[in-house]
Order: structure tokens, then C-alpha cells, then sequence
């Protein structure tokens, strides 16, 4: 007997060539079909979400996750509203990338396609399941989603509705499969399906990251694991790196372009810990500081731990430096390649930074929190690479595509 | 104690970072320190692959094994002069692919980078060992490579003048890493090794990509296994079919271009085959049919595992199907996503098949052969990626290369 994952590994795998051919039209009417169904069935959609809820709560869960977990009538309706700007989007698929001719008269055509069969494992979000259903479609990929245990009643109901659209619509329900069965052992079925999955996409915490990396043979893309630094140089404003450190620390710090480390120049450091450490305070923000940092300004001790620690929480670490090169030095040792940012007015040290570290967005007098989708203006963001392969940073639709070389002879022979 | 492999990826990580900050001209002058110290050192290099060759023959190797490994003045000669045409390729480094302004001020610039470490995977021609690292610096990546134990000496001659050049034309020596330990234990080290290495990618047979991609942790690439597919439609023009197909098997069937399996439709089946097996037979070509080609033409009977079967040897698997979509569907189960190649003077037949293979290059009256990044126009090949991350089809510079983007702004917080 065949499994769940391989059974609905084949059938995306057959569904992904009719939505490589449909057209932009077709892809767009499913879309627009989704939104619609998600409205329609909202008291369904509800009625399965109420069945997570309730087992959330028996078993204690804290309540940060719940509100996670949670569907509303206004949610369901922001989450219909997300398919339709999606349908906005231009399709990343068919676009001739490139053209030439080559001398003995072959005619070379790059063009892009859809990957092909896309599996995304997430936790208990389920706007989750609705988000990259729909990118993929979008981009004519077909998908395999799994989504956490916690969320599988409302994940269930939802992926009917999109099924059910995409029928509706024209489009072969199995282009969008969820698996069902909550066994953990399928993840890592799933994850080495080389037959049928073209790519892997985690959404979700380190652990849930580290896991699919460690486990896949299907080729995956690292996302979102966020050690992210601002460096504030002798020459910053430092007026203006208080108001950049506040926002990337404390806007929305369980995001993984929130910031977790303060490097900043020993020539400036006890004026700019004076501005901020009232700032940091009014917030809520617990500072852990190197040796130096303490001496500044009044905080606790940073362990060593701390220095590669995402706290995801509204804990800042500080440390003082003694030139760029030893905060290069830094960032080079922590830093998880996400985001990292410079201030400073002196161009030629911005400049110097911005080559030297290795990080997917390397920002001068900006906050980290600008890596993103829709910050960058893609319009869409299945996710924000944190490797080099294929695409880094945030994720747009054109992540979600390939390309295949289309040649046009008359009978060359090589 | 730290290992060889942990301790040379190190290496090539603190050198990646000289690396990606050198000029174009910098690098360019260490290639050229190479390609001369390629051809000054070349009895030392000689001396070396007479101790490769000397072991190999006493083990008995096969005579093409044998010709593979073997080093000449000549081959020396013209692995300098590859070394010089990289030289005159442009930089895929340090390329802005695009920038913009967002509504916000931000001005975001998208630069192309270089990967930074890169693991080669090889078997016995040392060639590879020159080829990989000049590619590999022209990108400003550092490169680890382990090549096959029957190479080794001459592999190790090869790297010491690579990184002796690199440290006299004031590169760092440690861009050019080779594992010289041949224990195969170090092999899964350096795939796991996600600390140090951004990209493995294996260059060699289908057994070493398998274990490279079963084994990798760090993201790779998969090379070059090829059953490569030519139909030859109802509407052919069977002469020109009958040239592509003879070159597309004969011209070299070692190589992962080569086609496997011709798939010929019912329709024009016995007039072709009549014509191509007369000079299948004078190239010396062993033809295995399934019933109805046999019957057509008098030929072998194919066995299952013939259409799953990349020969690399004067053997071709033939097939009679009744319609464009009864070779589409073989393709799609038996295709490694290479290159296939429809014969055909119907235009909308050729950009029905161009549509729905899913390979890397699909080809209208032309030889699957073309499928090579010095055909294609690159001036260079690091291999020949069937995989759809990344990179597809034919590998040149660019697929070395990763990219950032650089935010600058005068405040912004989100």
C-alpha cells in the first residue's frame, strides 16, 4: 500500500504539468475562485478552527501561540483579501529571460517555468496554508503542504475550500494537497520524495528550519533564522540611531528581521547607551552587555550564549567595538546572514560595510525590519532566504520559478 | 585535533573574504600567475602523474580510465590556455542586477556576489583540479576540492602551483584548498560541513552525484546524468533526422549530452527506421527496440530497464508511439530532465513539445550534443546542472555567483 506522501506527491506531480500549461487567465480565475470560497465558507472554516482551539487550550497552550492559531470572520476575510492582490501580481512564469543566436545558426531561448512540484512545512499558523497554496499557484506550481498538528482541523477545512475552488475554476484539485495524517515520520518521507518534489520551503522557527535542512535530500531553501546586528559608527547621528535601534529592537521583535545585537563604536559608545538606555527602558527592553557596554551604562552581564541567541523577545545584547573591522569581525562570527545595518555618515565607512558583510540586506541608516516582501515591494513573500543558492532574502514569486532553455535549429549538428 | 577538511574549509572561508573583495584585475593577474606557473612547473607536474599513472597500471585500470587520468605537455599546455580564456571572460562579481526606490526613500540596489566557499567533488581527471579553481577565482569564490585517490598526486602538484601563483600574485593561497587525505569519511565531513561551505557540486558519474546528493547538507547542485530523448515525429524531415540522430548517439556517447532513446511515431517508424539502421550499423551501434520497432526493423528486444539506461556506449533504446503525447508521457517518466530534442517541420508540434518537457534544454531539428556551455556561448562550463534551483542546463560564471542588496536610507524606520 502506498503512502499518504507519495500518493499525493504523484498526484501533484501529474497536476503540475496542467498548471505549467495553463495560462495567466486561467491561473487568475483559481485565484480568484479561492478568495470567493474562503468567504463563502467562512462558517465552516470557523467550525474547524473552533476544534483546534478548543484542543489548544486543554492542553495549556501559551496564549501568544492561540492568538496564532486563531481564525476570525475579519481574518478569513484579510486572508481572501491577500488571494486577490496576488491575482494583481504579474505571472513569473513564461517570460523570456533572455535570447541569442549562436553562430552556426541555432536560435537559444532562456525562458522561465514554474518549478514544479513546491512542499511547504509549517507550524501553526494556518493563513499558512492559504499563503503558499496560492503563490504556487500563482507561479503554476502544484504543492504539498504540512502544516503543524495544532492547526490541522482548520488547515483540513481551508485546503478543502481551495480544492474545491480549483475544480470550480477548472484546474485540478490536486494541484494543492494537504497531508492529513499528523505522524511526524511523514515529514521526513516527505522531505527525500526526490521522485516528486522539487523544492522544499520551511516557514517557521530554527528548530523547524534546522530539522528540514538536516533531513531533506529534496533540494530546500533556508529561511528566516534572524541574528540580526545594527552597528552604530563614531560617525552616526546619533539621534537617528536611537529612533532606528528602537524600531529594528522593539516594533515587532518576534520576527526574524528584528534586531538582537548592538555593536557600537567605543569613541561614542557612553553618549549614545546614555540616549538609549531610557529609550530601551520606557520599552520594556532587558540590555545584556559585554564588559564595556556595562561600564557605559548601567545593564546586566551578556554570557557568551547570548551573542547567538535570536531572543525573539524584547532582550537587546550590546557590545562596544574598537573599529569597523572588529564589528566586521562580529557580525562575520554571529550573524545568521539575514540583515544587518550600519549607522554612520561617513559614506566611505557605509560603503566599506556594505561590501564586507555577508548578510542577504546590508542597510546604511535604515532598520532591519525593511526585509520583507512587501517592504521591498514584490508585492508577495513565500518566505526570506537566508542561504545563496537560487534566491536570498525576502522571497518573492519569481522564487518560486525556473527556467528551461528552449533551442531552435534546422538540422545542426555539433 | 581539528581535520584536514575542517581546518581547509576554515581556511578557504577567512580567505573568501580577501577573495570577494579583490578587483577584477586583481584576480585576473592571480590567473594569469597560474597559467604561467602551470606551464613553468610542468616537469614537476608530469613527474607527479607518472606516480598516479604508474599505480593505476599496476592495478590493472581500464585503458580509458587510464586516458582520462593521463597528464601531457600538450594537456598542460591547453590547461593554461583555458586558464587564459577565463581571463578574458567578464566578472560575474560585483554586478548591480537591478535598484530602485521605494515610496519610503529607500533606495535598494541588488549586486551580485560571490557565493564564498565552494566544495568540488571529482573523480580521476586532474584537469578538473585547474578547471574548477580558476572558476571558482574568477568569481571571488575560495574553493575546497576533493578529487579521486587515483589522481592524487597529480592533483597535489596541480594545487601547489595553483596556490603558489595565488600567493605571488598577492592572493591568499587558501582561495585553493585540495583534500589530501583520501580517506572516504573526509567526503561526508566536507558535504556537512554548513559552517564553511556555501555549495558542494559533484563533477563525475551518476554514482558519485547520487552519493553527493544523498550525503550534502550544504546546498549542491545535481550534475549531468543524461537519458537523453530525440522523437522524431510524423512530420520530420527523416533525412535530418536521420543526421541528428547519428550525431546526437555517435559524435560522443560518453558524455551526459548524448541522446539514449529514440522515440519515432508510428506513422514514419518503418520508412526511418529503414533508413537509420543502415548507418547505425556502419557507426557501430547496437539497437534495442521495444515490439513494434523490432518488428519494423530488425533489432535486439529492449528490456525494462532499457529506457531508465544512460549508456554512455554506442548502444540506442528505440520506441514506437502513436502520438506526441504518448512520447511525452515516456519522457516524462524516464527523462532525467537533461535535454530532448523533437524532429519535426510542424511548427506547432515543435512548440507543443518545447512547452511541456520539462528539461533543461528542449530542442526543435537540433542535436541533444549542443547542451554544453561553450556551445551555448558562456566560454566556460563548471558542469551541466539538472536540477531546477539555482541554476539549469549548461553552468557557466554566473553560476557562481549569489547577490545582496544594499538599502541606504537617512532614518527610516518601519
Amino acid at each position: 500500500m502506498i503512502s499518504e506522501v507519495f500518493r499525493k506527491g504523484r498526484d501533484a506531480k501529474e497536476a503540475s504539468y496542467v498548471l505549467a500549461a495553463a495560462s495567466t487567465a486561467e491561473k487568475n480565475q483559481a485565484l480568484a475562485a479561492i478568495a470567493d470560497g474562503l468567504v463563502a465558507h467562512e462558517t465552516d472554516i470557523l467550525a474547524a478552527n473552533a476544534v483546534d482551539l478548543q484542543r489548544a487550550k486543554a492542553k495549556g497552550m501559551a496564549s501568544a501561540m492561540v492568538d496564532r492559531l486563531t481564525l476570525t470572520k475579519e481574518r478569513i476575510a484579510a486572508m481572501a483579501e491577500g488571494v486577490r492582490q496576488v491575482i494583481a501580481l504579474p505571472d513569473p512564469a513564461g517570460v523570456v529571460l533572455d535570447e541569442w543566436d549562436r553562430p552556426n545558426g541555432l536560435h537559444i531561448r532562456k525562458v522561465s517555468v514554474p518549478l514544479g512540484v513546491i512542499a511547504i512545512i509549517y507550524e501553526s499558523r494556518p493563513n499558512v496554508t492559504v499563503d503558499a497554496a496560492v503563490l504556487c499557484v500563482k507561479a503554476g506550481n502544484a504543492c504539498v503542504l504540512r502544516g503543524g498538528s495544532e492547526a490541522i482541523a482548520s488547515n483540513t477545512a481551508l485546503a478543502k475550500v481551495i480544492r474545491e475552488s480549483l475544480a470550480a475554476a477548472g484546474l485540478p484539485a490536486d494541484a494543492v494537497n494537504l497531508i492529513e495524517d499528523t505522524d511526524r515520520a511523514l515529514v521526513k518521507e516527505l522531505l527525500t520524495l526526490r521522485r516528486y518534489i522539487d523544492l522544499a520551503i520551511p516557514r517557521g522557527g530554527a528548530g523547524l528550519i534546522r530539522m528540514v535542512v538536516d533531513t531533506a535530500t529534496v533540494p530546500c531553501i533556508e529561511t528566516g533564522s534572524g541574528v540580526c546586528h545594527v552597528y552604530v559608527d563614531k560617525d552616526a547621528d546619533l539621534d537617528m540611531a536611537v529612533k532606528i535601534v528602537e524600531n529594528a529592537k522593539v516594533s515587532r521583535p518576534s520576527t526574524c528581521n528584528a534586531m538582537e545585537t548592538l555593536l557600537v563604536h567605543r569613541d561614542v559608545a557612553q553618549a549614545f547607551l546614555k540616549k538609549l538606555a531610557p529609550v530601551m527602558k520606557a520599552d520594556g527592553v532587558e540590555l545584556r552587555g559585554d564588559d564595556e557596554a556595562c561600564q557605559s551604562s548601567a545593564m546586566k552581564a551578556a554570557s557568551d550564549d547570548d551573542w547567538a541567541t535570536e531572543y525573539n523577545a524584547l532582550i537587546m545584547s550590546v557590545k562596544v567595538v574598537g573599529s569597523l573591522q572588529e564589528a566586521l569581525d562580529h557580525i562575520r562570527r554571529f550573524s545568521t546572514h539575514h540583515s544587518e545595518a550600519i549607522i554612520t555618515e561617513n559614506k566611505a565607512t557605509a560603503a566599506a560595510f556594505q561590501a564586507a558583510v555577508d548578510s542577504a540586506a546590508v542597510y546604511v541608516n535604515a532598520s532591519t525590519r525593511f526585509t520583507d516582501g512587501f517592504e521591498f515591494g514584490f508585492g508577495a513573500e513565500i518566505g526570506i532566504s537566508t542561504q545563496k543558492l537560487h534566491v536570498r532574502g525576502p522571497m518573492g514569486l519569481e522564487a518560486l520559478v525556473s527556467y528551461k532553455y528552449l533551442v531552435d535549429g534546422d538540422g545542426q549538428v555539433r
